[in-house]
């Protein structure tokens, strides 16, 4: 099968019409028409080579809404025909002593869709059929494709925090990840401060389900709520002032960070330790979590808020993404 | 009642001997009699103004073994005559939510043994009657001093971690503390890893109940494990390789950190994200905890190997701790 995609070349260079030959499907495999592809940072990351392990071209795109259209005979779970979603993972070795304990995610040859194979913003993409998660009846298909990486990754450090629905929770960054952070936390009962600097953003933030937002620029609002967060969880990838937030923190209480900052986190041991707190982290998330994320979307009736382009204006996408004016999250649409 | 005591005046100088007036027993309060009383680390950097919060003179110790001499008319759970430990902590308010929550060692009001009152090297001390915690029958009192401080302080990471038998978990640091927390791991069914990089101590290390002792300056030996702990416990309070350790754990492993290290821990965002893993701390635990524990102790032999001073000898006993020939807690008898 021929694959009509968009790839990049090199670092900080704009995507192009490409093609590609998909080669014998897998048996445990399954090939899905894109339907939708939302775009997430990490495409950027990758696309720039950030993280030193792109392999060009590369066709982004990581959070596909689609329909199965071939499957191998090993197959499980999902037939042709089936609605499905796939996310930053496209294949896990099913075997190993995490893949085997539920945590497909955190297997050690775990595949990305976007490194290594070819990702969606494309007609076709392939999966194991594992990380192609059926969409449950009833769920937005036009709003979905960001739950599948964006949405997965901040409803998984919810569930590995076991907050609860009395907790009162923080959120720093509300953007891409932020926003959707905000709505499951609304849904969760829990009290959720939102931490943004943007004055423009406040009534949106507000909308979203944040009881209040703080102006985290602002030693003030912080010191105001020092020692009463139960978990914070922070989607910025740039070096916070963490000892701050860890302040903002009630004791037992957990910092936890999705975003992928690169110089070191500066942690002080005392406040951690006099506190009883904790610093943690977490990758996307399985795909039995997935699931039960999707039904809980459907549910509460909570998705991201998107804007729409043709996948054929991908490039203006992208720009638009990169001048920081997406509100939140983009869906490429085929 | 005058209380005969020894006390430093300054940074760094020798205890001399000191008496100071007890003043009014509260109603909540109980006076003890120092039956013998452990050394640990933080007496020294009490005594030194390490942490920037000692008030002269001081007398330090606050691994205390005694007997209740006196109580308070509104005194619980304890009377007159009975054998009782006295830790770091030696009040606190009761009625916060931390206290309420029973994390009475998370109270903002929490009192210490050695500030703002006068500690163990004497032949009595004060207490509120929370912290004054009932010896169980069949202790064994010359050796239980250290379980008040030490033993706590590595028990409630095990604890707080949701440590299992079937986990494999290391200890860095083979010390007071470490060498306590080897025993309790022996005792809870793990698979212990002892992480030291001195050979003298190899054989006792196994004898405490190590399963094996890794020589962390070694990469090789490090490298050999990696992937593989679900729990690490720090000990020590100097700057270690924290992304190496990190590296040893196992997906969704916890670091857990007892060390007051002044230098904020420098924690790779990416080995946390990719891993599911975290970094936390702890400062003792609680009284119905350390109750929990020292029942554990007896259930299970589980001592500190000591050596015993004279309290007269203090000076020197402190000498002995400092020049690192402890082996490896020193308990001071009256």
């Amino acid at each position: 099968m021929k694959v009509t995609a968009f790839a990049a070349n090199g670092p900080h260079e704009k995507l192009k019409p490409f093609s590609y030959e998909m080669g014998d499907l897998g048996s445990e495999q399954v090939d899905i028409r894109v339907i939708n592809c939302g775009i997430c940072h990490s495409d950027l990351s990758m696309m720039n080579n950030d993280w030193g392990m792109t392999a060009y071209p590369i066709v982004p795109g990581h959070e596909i809404i689609g329909e199965v259209v071939a499957a191998g005979n090993a197959v499980k779970n999902v037939k042709v025909g089936d609605k499905v979603g796939l996310g930053w993972f496209s294949g896990s070795c099913m075997s190993c002593h995490e893949c085997m304990d539920g945590a497909h995610h955190l297997c050690p040859s775990a595949e990305f869709t976007i490194g290594g194979r070819h990702g969606g913003f494309a007609d076709y993409v392939r999966s194991h059929w594992s990380w192609a998660i059926p969409l449950p009846e009833g769920i937005d298909m036009d709003k979905a494709g960001p739950l599948l990486c964006g949405g997965i990754t901040v409803f998984n450090p919810i569930i590995l925090a076991g907050v609860k629905a009395t907790d009162k929770v923080g959120v720093i960054g509300i953007g891409g990840l932020g926003h959707m952070a905000l709505k499951f936390l609304n849904k969760w009962g829990c009290e959720v401060i939102a931490f943004s600097s943007n004055p423009d953003k406040k009534k949106s933030i507000l909308e979203m389900g944040a009881t209040r937002v703080v102006d985290s620029t602002n030693p003030e609002e912080l010191a105001n709520i020092a020692g009463s967060l139960n978990f914070i969880l922070n989607t910025t990838n740039v070096t916070l002032d963490w000892n701050s937030y860890l302040t903002v923190l009630a004791p037992k209480g957990k910092f936890h960070n999705v975003g992928a900052v690169l110089e070191p986190l500066a942690i002080p041991a005392f406040t951690l330790i006099t506190g009883e707190k904790s610093v943690a982290g977490s990758p996307l998330g399985s795909p039995a979590l997935t699931r039960t994320m999707l039904e809980f979307c459907v549910r509460h009736d909570i998705y991201p808020i998107t804007e729409e382009f043709p996948m054929a204006q991908v490039n203006e996408a992208l720009e638009h993404l990169e001048s920081g004016k997406a509100r939140f999250r983009i869906v490429l649409k085929n």
